[in-house]
């Protein structure tokens, strides 16, 4: 049966494949920060280079940021889009890593091998899961059995600037019967899921402008105005004593959750204790009337990503200063409008401004959230495929991050989206000593072979 | 006369002098950062050499810290000790400067010509305008009219940890009919002053840890507490609506203005929209029912001199951070009790801690106010003195600025401390392209030749 011939070959052919994500790992693709911009079109030169190893016709495909790599193989059968990025966080604080994030290596853990580095999961990880998957699938059969586009973006973590255009403009060659994403998680080590239901994200970035210039706090503390209080104020005042968000209308759109959806979350039996206790935290934070996984999949946040103002060095130097900044994020669900939301939150901003004070707004992404139409027989096929391949049957989903990419299929191409990855909670993903577990690595490649016999 | 021969050589040597407090400016002496350890050792060593050139006997003494620098000369009449700091203040932010803070110039402004450089005011042109009289006098007299003990430090911009062990060891050495402080400022650029009550300040670092580490705030947003938002709420509720700070006992010890000192100051006709407009505020912002003078020179404040949290690069990181911190400092007046606030204030931030939520504390300065004795016959004849340098007479002021060795001066030595200097608003101390004006330095220079004169 070809099927099981495809993971035979992918069990012995596992070392060559962690060799190959090691190779892609070393790449520093850090799309947030210009430095790396060289770096990142190098990831995209790798990946069109592994591509076409398989036959596939690649290629780099500029875009006013970071390229997008576009390839098409097969012909026949279905036709699937896969979408992964290989751009990567920053890695500060670099102090708190156990060894070079861009010389990835595999450990031996308590948990099982590992392969440790940036990236390693998220997103560079998951993506190689589904090419792998192709390679022996072709390895073993001489070709896949449909057509596949594999669609890979560099600027998934610094908002994805080029991707509406891109996606617009090249609507043709991208649009497809399903589109297949992995970037998201397991349930748990043993329960495999697909996410229908993802966060929105908006971002902002606020600058406080008081005095015109740094000032000495002998001489002026007292009469002159701070920023740093008045930025404090702002972000104090964005939480109500019950942990819900203040910003006028932020709630217009959330919706409630079904009592099926409720009751099907109870019967995963999260264990928020354990969550919260390994990341030292005992007491779920958010809106006190919500449960934790509600909080994360079902219920939007604000948040403060960064802060800065005045003097952070070492030692103490008694300096009121002229600006202080934050960056602040709002996860969305539902039917929340970023752009509404937006301007709400400038105009709360900018009516808290004490008379002496500017703000200055700088806008990073803004995305809606994302719901996926589980009617698509795609879904009930993957998911039994994925049963198949883990101890426990797979879930249907929520995820507290951000992957504005499933919306724009459905929006821009009217193409369904199926959310499906193999990472784990302790994967540190965006935190110092990133990894990914060599077993989410083997068995999602296996999944995706599964995945690929199920949809043809 | 002798005074008239000195002053005029003053006038002769002023390039020299110039010259003089250049190549002082050229030496990085930031006592703060532990990088310019060697460059404030190399600050002491330009001083002592430059007292030996008077023919005193001056060497620098090692402490834990930063050496200070002692020097003796003359013999008879009064014994008069002269005070100033070799360290300077940080320079970031340097990119808003407009030359290399430690290569000053000379240069032409609407104002007159002013030099310009780190320390150019604070205190390096303050203290050598003492030295530069000394030397007049000795190459007019060829000896002094008094002995005098000069005593420079070089830890005042980072709390004076050295100061007080110092003098108590010292103290024979030390104590003297009366103390000279160069570190103020003039009330106005026609109106030379002497300082008589003094801010204290209290410096306390506060870092806040919420999870064990920095999270991803799409996986963990909702349910995870977030410390830059713990620690915003904190410094929210250190003020109340009208200005005044919240700490538990905070004006305990905080005296009424008399209302002699009262009608003194508004005889000064301080044009508070001019000091606020000039650094583009208009508003006073601190306890709405006092007045500027007051909220600088008589009232306590609390400050943020320095916030941070999280990511603060370029672009976006959607993270939890694990940490965020404060630098927040207390200006005091009067018998406020700097340990006991201290202690008070930390066990309010302790008091509004989350449970998941952990503070460290590392105490910076803590320094009580001080009130100069007048009665002192030397304040008179020292404001005598200066009121024949400048246009207006001398007034008795306040400031708003933490001077500590002026209340060590009688606390450990029972010598009564007199603050003269000739610094501007403008100046820039503490901020990007500090100055010093040449009237300053020379009209200084003349100002101490004429209370030498005075006292002796």
């Amino acid at each position: 049966m070809t099927l099981d011939a495809v993971l035979s070959r992918i069990d012995t052919d596992l070392d060559a494949a962690t060799d190959r994500l090691r190779d892609l790992l070393r790449i520093p693709s850090i799309s947030t920060d210009p430095a790396y911009k060289a770096d990142c079109d190098r990831a995209a030169d790798w990946l069109v280079e592994d591509l076409a190893s398989l036959g596939a016709t690649a290629e780099k495909r500029p875009t006013t940021g970071h390229p997008m790599v576009v390839g098409h193989i097969g012909d026949g059968g279905p036709h699937l889009l896969f979408y992964g990025h290989y751009d990567v966080q920053p890695v500060d604080p670099l102090e708190l890593w156990d060894r070079d994030p861009f010389d990835p290596q595999v450990e031996d853990t308590p948990e099982g091998k590992v392969i440790r580095g940036r990236g390693a999961c998220d997103d560079k990880g998951q993506l190689m899961t589904f090419i792998e998957a192709c390679r022996a699938w072709i390895a073993e059969n001489g070709q896949l059995p449909c057509r596949i586009t594999f669609f890979l973006e560099g600027e998934e973590e610094s908002g994805s600037p080029s991707l509406i255009p891109f996606m617009k403009e090249n609507a043709d060659e991208l649009k497809t019967d399903i589109a297949l994403i992995c970037d998201t998680g397991l349930f748990d080590a043993k329960t495999p899921a697909i996410v229908t239901m993802l966060r929105g994200l908006l971002g902002e970035e606020v600058t406080i402008t008081a005095a015109t210039k740094d000032l000495h706090s002998g001489m002026y503390g007292g009469p002159a105005m701070n920023p740093i209080r008045v930025l404090s104020n702002i972000i104090a005042g964005l939480h109500d004593e019950t942990g819900r968000i203040t910003v006028p209308g932020f709630y217009d759109g959330v919706p409630e959750l079904s009592d099926e959806m409720r009751a099907q979350w109870q019967g995963l039996n999260f264990d928020h204790a354990a969550f919260l206790g390994d990341v030292g935290l005992s007491v779920p934070a958010g809106e006190q009337d919500r449960t934790p996984l509600e909080m994360i999949w079902s219920r939007p946040t604000c948040e403060v990503n960064g802060i800065q103002g005045g003097y952070t060095g070492d030692g103490f130097k008694t300096v009121l200063p002229s600006k202080a900044s934050a960056k602040i994020s709002f996860r969305l669900v539902g039917q929340q409008d970023p752009h509404a939301i937006r301007e709400s939150f400038r105009d709360y901003v900018s009516s808290q401004l004490p008379e002496d004070c500017e703000v200055e707004f700088h806008g990073h992404g803004a995305s809606p959230a994302g719901q996926m139409e589980i009617d698509n027989p795609a879904f009930e096929a993957a998911r039994k495929a994925l049963s198949d391949e883990w101890p426990n049957p797979a879930a249907y989903i929520g995820c507290g991050g951000s992957i504005p990419i499933a919306g724009y299929f459905k929006t821009i191409l009217d193409t369904d989206a199926m959310l499906i990855g193999f990472g784990k909670d302790d994967d540190q993903i965006h935190s110092p000593n990133e990894k990914y577990d060599l077993s989410s690595f083997h068995h999602g490649i296996r999944s995706w072979a599964r995945i690929l016999d199920a949809l043809t």
